[in-house]
């Protein structure tokens, strides 16, 4: 993997650049649709290359792992064969799932091992497995192992687990060293910059990720239930000290606007499941405020459901069939409004890359952030 | 409408011909989707234009009297408007939906009152509403206000059915010509022939049918619960009777094989539920035969869906993926194999009218009949 950074706007951090894999480049700041199993909810490959305009996509290891499983994924020749997707792929590392989906998880420094969601079958995941696992996997971008804790973990809490995910990332970094990839093209480890809600410990894991050679590095830990300034506060902590020409992946985040602000602080990669998950439940967001589809008032509005949108269904469909479509509970309504959300997510971060070229990004996003919360 | 007999097969009574609308041609034979509230379920209408090639679909009268309404309907310029879809539309009456669909039915000379399955309010479907319903949904071909009775009936019931049919039919034709289209674009009206598996009374229809001004003629009343044979039967009485320069609808048909063996018997249209029903719980209709997805034994097959399809889901995905899908319980799973069944059943009637144009269609629909029911 290669990172050229382009550009750095003139009155913040916000940052556009490159990022060249061997399935091709991306361009940052970037927002990743995640594909939990190898399928982005809802929306076919085709929509997400010509709708969506989708640069990278997300695998969740955990969720691949179990289904179809390492036996049928390293049969197809990895994710990218097996799921039909040739762009650059993503994936996590599994921890952040182990602990919030499987049962009767169990910590210990050697690594987790818990009972899967689906079965109940008894699983262990190490450092060295995780890294073996998305080898066999094939994403271009793969993630280390890692403890996450609650946003509301006390400090004490929150230190252990560091050591712990400092302790795991050392051995992830030597089973990614000693291991090669197995379809001939290159994977990338992001290490993750942990420290909860701590400045101190944020800045700690910050700065011994620094020293590490990985060419992008992941800041992971942020958006699971404290509020949005405490996010920006580390965010700001951890971007001052990461070093520039590698590219900064947020995990996990966010609204709209938690994009963009958290890439006037630095950000160049984000992902979250929220485009697609309001999407289904009939959530829109567009450059104009946020759409409850369900609500009466959409009810014989015949006017396009974006007009600013660039997918096909943003003009194609009024709100008003949206609205039936939801209150009928036809498939296509949560199809419709995860392609827009999609196709409405990438267009705000190839926006934003236009502004930082164009040394107005904070101007832009100022007005942005008021509308995007907007409920209309 | 125009209708335009263009060949019968030399060695059936298989026809090819072309229907021309106000919103487009139709080569027969044909088959349309179904989308029962304006929308087939888990296709977009993107997809159905350039993937499936539907060239017509079909609306429900009963579903889209009730949800979204025929205030909606009428504000956003009738249903083509309002689900932007610029290609032909048929309705049905609404019968149907009302005797299997709705509760507390009450059948009256008058018409048919029923309660709403959402809801439970209380309405009533006269010949003349259904007209008027139609006139509002502004489908270009619409169907005359029938009973359906099930395929048990005794010859007493069914004698009286067909009374009560024929008496709505005139009031049906007399309403439509005592009314206008609303948008601006021709409506025609098909007459039903019903008369259950009854031969006397399905000649008795059809005569009476054969003699109306119609500029198309339905069949109805069939593939619910006879066996096939006798469906065939019923059709082959019927078809000797209908005049040969009016395109010929049997409605609710059917399996692959239903619709070729009912092609050669004069069949010209075709809706059903089963490609996109049948497709959300993983069966899959192909021209080497049927395929259970979520069968183990697709787990580690890679090869493309379907070789021979047409649509961008048979060549891009694999098997062994969209059975990923469905064990996943994915949305995605269910949309695939809808774009690929509706795709087949587009590229069957089209292979079916190339070989009538061809004079050798029951050379060829004897070989596929064979394959198409063969469980893969």
């Amino acid at each position: 993997m290669d990172f050229k950074l382009e550009h750095t706007d003139k009155s913040s951090k916000a940052r556009a650049g490159k990022i060249v894999t061997d399935h091709g480049e991306i361009s940052t700041p970037i927002f990743m649709p995640v594909g939990t199993v190898g399928s982005v909810k809802g929306v076919s490959h085709q929509d997400l290359e010509r709708e969506v305009n989708a640069q990278i996509i997300l695998g969740n290891t955990y969720h691949l792992y179990l289904r179809p499983g390492l036996g049928v994924l390293e049969a197809a020749g990895g994710l990218h064969k097996f799921s039909s997707w040739d762009r650059p792929i993503l994936t996590d590392s599994g921890g952040y799932q182990v602990f919030s989906l499987a049962e009767n998880r169990k910590l210990t420094r050697e690594g987790a091992s818990f009972r899967s969601h689906i079965d109940g079958s008894k699983h262990m995941f190490t450092p060295e497995y995780a890294v073996d696992i998305q080898r066999i996997i094939g994403a271009d971008i793969i993630m280390a192992f890692d403890e996450c804790p609650p946003g509301t973990a006390e400090f004490d809490y929150a230190k252990k687990s560091l050591d712990l995910t400092q302790h795991w990332l050392e051995r992830c970094i030597k089973r990614f060293n000693e291991t090669e990839p197995k379809y001939g093209y290159s994977q990338t480890l992001f290490p993750i910059v942990q420290g909860c809600v701590y400045p101190d410990l944020r800045r700690r894991a910050a700065e011994h990720i620094a020293n590490l050679p990985s060419e992008g590095i992941a800041i992971g830990g942020l958006s699971v239930g404290e509020p949005a300034e405490v996010m920006y506060e580390m965010v700001s902590v951890v971007n001052e000290i990461l070093p520039k020409d590698k590219p900064r992946y947020l995990m996990g985040v966010g609204t709209p606007e938690n994009i963009l602000e958290n890439i006037a602080l630095g950000v160049d990669m984000f992902d979250c499941v929220m485009p697609t998950r309001n999407g289904r439940n009939g959530m829109l967001f567009t450059s104009e405020g946020i759409i409850n589809i369900r609500n009466v008032k959409w009810k014989d509005d015949f006017s396009p459901i974006d007009p600013n949108g660039l997918t096909f269904v943003d003009k194609r469909y009024s709100k008003a069939y949206l609205r039936h479509l939801f209150i009928s509970a036809e498939m296509l309504g949560p199809q419709v409004a995860s392609i827009h959300n999609l196709g409405f997510y990438l267009w705000l971060v190839a926006e934003a890359r236009k502004h930082i070229l164009q040394d107005d990004f904070m101007q832009w996003k100022d007005v942005m952030v008021k509308k995007l919360s907007k409920r209309l």
